[in-house]
């Protein structure tokens, strides 16, 4: 089970002060290992002799703020892709985020500075931040460390069009979820039903949810069939159709056994991010040598 | 391998002519079923005798624009999560956008409504539409006809800071990817690699990419430990462990059979948004008749 791979890609998080970088190029892939950032430079210069502060200038100096001085910052979830929230950056802002790797925006109505969880210590980590071609707009791309939205909700948009124009609701209640992450909700919401619908003949749903064996054997026959869509050189359509279903019964399991696929994206995304020396350390100590 | 399951989330597209209505509450999970929207009306009076039009004013006239009459805009793959582009909306482009279902924008520099895809055919097919807490930002949650950028690229998001910062570049070139499409770019990197280093000791990855028994191997033996995880109460983190175990492996396959996870994702939102009415004949034509 402990296997590794190499060459990924590889980020760099830069303060004034320090140079994090995280070596994806050597990231291995192993239970038990954790995301690292190692600090190459602790220095305002850099290998190639930048100064640090130079750089973040130049590259504040780069990006086409409006005549307010501000640019669009939308913050996202590195694992979800959910987005949390949307505020606006000026100079400043986007220096303290890049500095301090906490989403930090500029709010309008207060005129001043303001870090994302200053109050709720609900902080976005930023992990990378992304500009636009046009260089106006800003992805925070990061962990949020609790709900985003000050009513406590997950994220900020909450309130779907449709349903406010159907249901002639002033606010709605659902947030705005791609594919993955709706079908994620509607299991959980067969999960919660299960009790009030008792006497009634379950759904598909219900009745992987109720039968831990049937799931499993589910699981298995579909893992199979995903494997002889290459094994017998299967249209590529059909091996697409396998993975919704192996991905679908799988994450009936997870619904079973309470675990968010936001927690299995995490545990990629922290192998992904493996250090090379603790990469080489691992293989080094494989029994099997082969990784 | 034909099962099914109901009560799906449900949403509403309006146009000032027609209400569109997809059921997600009934839907079914069969493999030859497309995505429907069911047209519930075509009349300008919903059936709670609300106008549509005054619906989509009242709608309107709840959003915080600003002192220019715009709100912020951004489009997101509804697969994938992808933040596409950023623009501005007025009262006339959320209109449009509801009407017509292609996200619509309002060119701050033109002084104009556009429609993304008017000049590249790229246009993005919004499903729904959300709006945050504060009613002053708007998501556009669609499916892109193609790539969204004028520069060909997915996303207008490819230039990202640590790389600026880093290599001292002007413009960057990779995209602002979440962890599982990170995970679908360095399999594929690694796939790409693959005559290039013949020679050398393969990665993991290479080696699953070069070897299918291993790989199905594999993805069987990954798919009997998740499951292992629920028949013998071990730990959700251990779920969760191996549930990445699997999505990995599935993946290295699908790199193998050159199918994207954006397909897959958009089997399942079109499993989960069928209609009723063919929910209903699909089961009652169901030879296990279990579903």
């Amino acid at each position: 089970m402990a296997v590794s791979y190499y060459y990924m890609l590889q980020s760099v998080r830069l303060s004034p002060k320090t140079l994090f970088i995280s070596r994806r190029d050597c990231s291995g892939y192993s239970h038990k290992r954790r995301n690292r950032h190692i600090t190459f430079a602790s220095t305002e210069r850099s290998e190639k002799g930048f100064s640090v502060d130079t750089k973040v200038d130049t590259l504040l100096d780069s990006i086409k703020w409006d005549d307010k001085g501000l640019a669009v910052a939308i913050a996202q979830n590195i694992d979800t892709g959910a987005i949390l929230m949307q505020g606006f950056a000026n100079r400043k802002a986007l220096a303290t985020t890049l500095t301090s790797r906490k989403a930090t925006f500029f709010s309008r109505s207060r005129s001043a500075l303001w870090t994302k969880g200053e109050t709720s210590n609900n902080f976005i980590n930023v992990h990378d931040v992304f500009l636009d071609c046009d260089r106006d707009s800003i992805i925070y791309l990061g962990k949020p460390d609790g709900p985003t939205c000050h009513t406590g909700s997950e994220t900020c948009y909450y309130t779907p069009v449709s349903d406010l124009l159907k249901q002639d609701k002033d606010e709605g209640n659902r947030l705005a979820l791609t594919s993955l992450y709706a079908l994620e909700s509607t299991i959980a919401q067969r999960n919660a039903e299960l009790a009030s619908t008792e006497n009634q003949k379950p759904s598909w749903t219900k009745r992987l949810l109720l039968d831990n064996n049937l799931l499993c054997s589910k699981i298995r026959e579909e893992a199979g069939e995903l494997c002889q869509t290459l094994e017998n050189n299967e249209d590529k359509s059909q091996t697409a159709s396998e993975m919704a279903d192996v991905l679908y019964h799988a994450m009936v399991l997870l619904a079973v056994k309470d675990v968010k696929i936001e927690d299995v994206l995490q545990i990629i995304r922290q192998r992904f991010s493996q250090s090379g020396i603790e990469e080489k350390r691992s293989r080094s100590s494989n029994k099997s040598g082969k990784d």
